[in-house]
């Protein structure tokens, strides 16, 4: 551990409004490309394995994407008692879909990413996460998600929204519009999870999502996680819910009971992970509509 | 939001192994200093406030210092029934300290910190943390820590180990012989609460701890936090205790009817930031003496 670096080389970095960066030091390029959306990369790293970036930020890394992957798609899945339909929304990496089809029980999973370059980007390089995309049960179309929504007629018992943050592509993602298709792509005991930015550095983004999804659905709920990849510490995803309380109605024994063994997700994370620090608590509370969080 | 520094000027930035980097943009040196001990480093950051460094590693920053401070203190002392004395081992910057005094039913505070030039630049330049040096309850020693317990023949309900990683002067902090000590610096219905490291980056020595310190004390437990200068998403404090435990014993509604308002502790927090990922519950399973994380 030193404060200097000892290797030359490139180094992946973000820096955020010049007020701190973080980066990972590459090994190899494998990918980049322009498509009509952003850059793609994915790059070999000298301590997180293969990691995809989107203009310039990373998404997932080898080494931390179960983390991500984990929360977004399990925490819905067993608060829902009976999940058969999921709709994905971006999660072009595959991991996401990957974590819905190990639940059994769910028949169809539709994922509908906008961006054809991450598919087969991470299709060739990165198997951990892609090699869902040849799951019998997936449905993969590449299109706009907003577009999807607006003019399906089908119905799903869960959706999972794993876009990016809300500037570029994803900026719509985060809009009443778009949440009212997903309402109404909702079955009546519908459950929809959204990536939903972070408590400290972007709480303002964080609590616009809330306000607006809260004035559709019953129950919202913020929930969080911390991963290696993504700054900032607690990161959360947004869970709005027609019928079911993540916690109140959450049955533990579904998990200890399903055989499936996680390697971040577990009975008490599922319920710990509601819990909000005070300021994100009180941040949020004016805008839930059942008490607080 | 971009890739590159637009911002000529010196970063403060730890590299771990060449495998990840981090650092924030100083806009002004106030301090730097080189001690028995330690490289010593006060500097003004572009988004985060003061910023306390030791060899160069970030140790302290106005903008998320109420993380750590609040949860090392508010998580034993909310466990603890009637805690009336306490001792810091470390903590040179007050933080920790501040939180304990918030405390009405605390008598007394000792406080060991082996390096005055922590606390004297804090005193100088960090007044948010520092600020308790000058409170009526609190005894500050420069002093050993790890001599201080082998010697002292006081008894303390509470101890809390504010220490820097298992590197440099806080090495002997993470030994069994420094454990022993504690052990035996606590009343019978003593707890510990210790910096315990970070569950992604540092398994092995967050595991070693947990071995040597559930030798002795019946109940241990690891719990989280996350706050935004230090790297690796997770990181954990170590509770040990020779009665109470940190869960079953809790009541919630000693901290709701304190009437103490915390930027990030409440009664959800204390509780489930013993939640553990699977990954860390299966590693520091099998030295827990009460069953499973």
């Amino acid at each position: 551990m030193s404060t200097d670096s000892n290797v030359p080389g490139r180094w992946v970095e973000e820096n955020h409004d010049d007020q701190y960066r973080f980066g990972f030091r590459v090994t190899k390029e494998l990918f980049s490309g322009q498509s009509d959306f952003q850059k793609v990369e994915v790059v070999e790293t000298a301590g997180h394995g293969k990691m995809l970036l989107n203009d310039g930020l990373v998404m997932v890394s080898e080494r931390d994407e179960f983390v991500y992957h984990d929360m977004m798609a399990h925490v819905p899945l067993f608060t829902h008692p009976d999940p058969k339909r999921v709709l994905v929304i971006g999660g072009g990496d595959g991991g996401t879909a990957r974590e819905v089809l190990r639940h059994p029980y769910v028949e169809h999973c539709r994922m509908v990413e906008i961006d054809d370059m991450v598919v087969e980007s991470c299709r060739q390089h990165i198997p951990l996460t892609s090699s869902v995309f040849d799951h019998p049960k997936l449905q993969l179309d590449i299109a706009d998600g907003v577009k999807f929504l607006a003019e399906t007629d089908e119905k799903y018992d869960v959706i999972l929204i794993d876009s990016t943050d809300p500037i570029g592509p994803a900026a719509p993602l985060f809009g009443t519009d778009f949440y009212k298709n997903v309402y109404r792509a909702l079955t009546d005991e519908g459950i929809v999870v959204a990536q939903a930015e972070n408590g400290f550095y972007e709480q303002e983004a964080q609590v616009a999502l809330v306000k607006i999804v809260s004035e559709l659905f019953p129950i919202c709920r913020l929930y969080n996680y911390s991963n290696l990849t993504y700054p900032g510490g607690l990161w959360s995803f947004l869970l709005s819910s027609k019928k079911f309380h993540p916690v109140k109605d959450f049955v533990p024994d579904r998990v200890t009971s399903s055989g499936l063994d996680f390697k971040y997700y577990n009975e008490d994370i599922h319920r710990a992970s509601f819990a909000q620090p005070s300021f994100i608590r009180k941040a949020v509370a004016p805008y839930l509509k059942d008490g607080a969080q």
